[in-house]
């Protein structure tokens, strides 16, 4: 079966769906996007990618290209058409297509890019195999709150951390704490055994799965902290992970080629990845109908 | 006459100029571009703005996706296809079509887009017509040496500017020093009737009018000094101005609402301006033969 993508009003064969060179994306990285995981045919965290998708445009002075009840059905379209009972559904809206010149155009309408596509099936076998982070100078712009697709310098990091042979780069600003990973949160068990991950504001974005956790976590009595931590506190740590819609809980075992406690998956870490599972699988997560359901 | 765009090996109408959705330029702003200059029917600074593209495509490891010498031939018939005689070339290179995932993708070619309009002819009459500027923290990323085309916080400054009624936005960094426009080059003439422009390195983009300037001042034994330079400094400065490869020597005479010495367009900023086009006009300007000419 070929991949169908929803561009601007049709759903069109992947391979030929295009936007106009002038389109505000293309020429100066002017839109948003969201990534929604799909598990079991549900798709997961409706809610908060809806509520963050609303904070990003509204940051930007970007219009909804649709109501948000007419987009949760597109989405939910790709997802069906492509047929993906395990995977994500990428949406982008972009300030839409009007002749280049840096400040806003006037009598244009948002664009909208919508694909799906299948993935293995979440397989916590696997996310309970560490992987290595590196840790590198959080250089982006100071809005990292807002979803862009200005993500240039988290390319250049993935794929420093790609060439280290690590799973992600972990950035730090320059009081030397650790930002967030290039496409996913950073998250740490301390020597004293306080689960920790950096603040929501303008350092970070907002992780929808960040804030799963968050709730699964305080559901189950887990005690966390949100606040920033240094690289040294870190490599001091007894256990840490990575969070993202495409990464689930991801167990890390190796920071800057240093084992993180005893180098095996820690309990906390394991017990997380459960209670996210249950999170998510169960009825009060966060793909809970929300008002745009 | 219908306009011409250049995409990825073929000439093709404007309207129907298009890119593929996961170019990733549209999802990652993983790309670079140039926007060269044309005067009197000849490119402006085209030695400047291939070595720059160089530099931009090297930072990034994004592959030339012709030769040089190539790609100026398609610089020149976008122009002629779209009888530019006074107006721009806008060139834009990323790393190519893949399917999204952060980290560089492998066996992928470079997409090209090259565009080119006309626009009325440099008028000295009305680029002594002075402007207003505001001021704005600089939020953008840390590589601004480099043309990506990750404009977000450009886009969000210039439009602070048009909303405030000002022609353009100066950045100002954590020290309180301007950095640049979002899309010039900050110049002054301070109270001492030294010229002064912020040096060059990662805080700014190193503009090719920026060069022709440094190039015609040194000429005409012009004195100048490349440093950064405090908001406080800009405001209490006899003259100043803005360069780009649109803007060419634009006179500044009023800063965040305040007049810039005497509010009238500046001496030094106007002789500058005569020995800007007589440069560029001249044999031995920035449009010099190049080695890829």
């Amino acid at each position: 079966m070929s991949r169908i993508a929803y561009v601007n009003g049709r759903y069109v064969p992947h391979a030929r769906a295009r936007v106009h060179i002038e389109d505000r994306g293309y020429q100066f990285a002017d839109g948003v996007y969201e990534v929604f995981a799909v598990h079991r045919g549900r798709l997961i965290g409706e809610k908060g990618h809806m509520a963050r998708l609303d904070h990003s445009l509204g940051a930007l002075k970007i219009a909804w290209p649709m109501s948000p009840r007419a987009l949760a059905v597109v989405v939910r379209e790709a997802a069906r058409r492509n047929r993906v009972e395990n995977g994500l559904v990428y949406l982008q809206i972009t300030r839409g297509v009007a002749r280049r010149d840096h400040a806003f155009p006037k009598n244009v309408s948002s664009s909208l890019v919508v694909t799906a596509r299948s993935s293995p099936p979440l397989d916590k076998q696997a996310l309970r195999q560490g992987v290595g982070v590196i840790t590198i100078p959080d250089i982006r712009w100071k809005r990292r709150d807002v979803k862009s697709t200005s993500l240039l310098p988290n390319v250049l990091g993935k794929q420093q951390a790609r060439e280290a042979g690590a799973y992600e780069a972990w950035m730090v600003d320059d009081d030397g704490m650790v930002t967030e990973g290039t496409s996913s949160n950073a998250w740490i068990v301390t020597k004293k055994g306080e689960l920790v991950t950096r603040n929501a504001g303008y350092s970070i974005l907002n992780g929808i799965t960040r804030l799963a956790v968050l709730e699964a976590a305080a559901e189950a009595g887990v005690g966390f902290r949100e606040r920033p931590f240094s690289v040294a506190e870190g490599k001091l740590a007894k256990e840490a992970f990575v969070t993202s819609s495409t990464s689930h809980v991801k167990a890390v075992t190796n920071i800057d080629g240093r084992p993180v406690g005893n180098g095996r998956v820690g309990e906390l870490t394991s017990r997380i990845l459960d209670l996210y599972v249950d999170f998510i699988e169960g009825p009060g997560g966060p793909r809970n109908p929300g008002p745009w359901n």
